[in-house]
């Protein structure tokens, strides 16, 4: 089950930037900043009500926000579902013919198991399913 | 006051087949579909918790999303932010700023007013405001 959008995520080339406006379009600090080192990005995290903004800069040139930018510049690059049992979630969605783009959910920023579906099978939206890891 | 994210709209050619998808990917059915007139846009809602997915089909070539299709194919389109008080919002935005693409909110589909943040201020993203119009 999906439970909501757990956050947006926003590719952006300079997260310092693109943190001072979101704060002042949204009228609410950043609240986290982490380092993703096995994706290359750094991350800022807005909370609106129940939901997240996700802002994304590539920390290498190898990381898939650089490539993303580099294709179709600064803007939306995914939406995040939260779901209590991604396992399941996944099983569900590869049984439906879903590209999955991990065989297995895999350690995401903000303490969180995550597993993306492939845009082509979601007209061009890149999805990502998102469990809490419990117990931290 | 921006108290959370009340839809993501998504550009799609074909509302039918992209609503078939949506409909397996998220779990849940097509809730509502809507033509909004002034926009050129068919319209299709589905439910994930206290958000929304909006899925959003040109019904003429001068629509802004046959435009944004032929530009950057499907995919993510916009984010809309629920508030309180749309004028004050507008207001505050436009004293710190901002672009808005009205000087007015205007009418919007599922029974809102709207106005949209120019992307150009917002890291290539369309910003939506929307405020539920009350009494209907």
């Amino acid at each position: 089950m999906m439970n909501k959008i757990e956050h947006i995520g926003i590719a952006v080339r300079d997260i310092t930037e693109a943190g001072g406006i979101y704060q002042r379009l949204l009228n609410t600090d950043v609240y986290k900043t982490e380092l993703v080192n096995n994706e290359y990005v750094n991350t800022a995290f807005l909370q609106v009500g129940p939901n997240k903004i996700e802002l994304l800069q590539a920390t290498s040139a190898d990381s898939v926000i650089a490539k993303f930018i580099e294709k179709k510049g600064e803007g939306l690059h995914h939406i995040a579902f939260e779901v209590d049992d991604i396992v399941s979630e996944m099983e569900r969605l590869k049984a439906d013919g879903f590209t999955l783009l991990s065989d297995a959910p895999k350690a995401g920023a903000d303490n969180k198991l995550v597993c993306f579906v492939h845009p082509k099978d979601a007209k061009g939206v890149l999805i990502e399913l998102c469990q809490e890891i419990p117990g931290v």
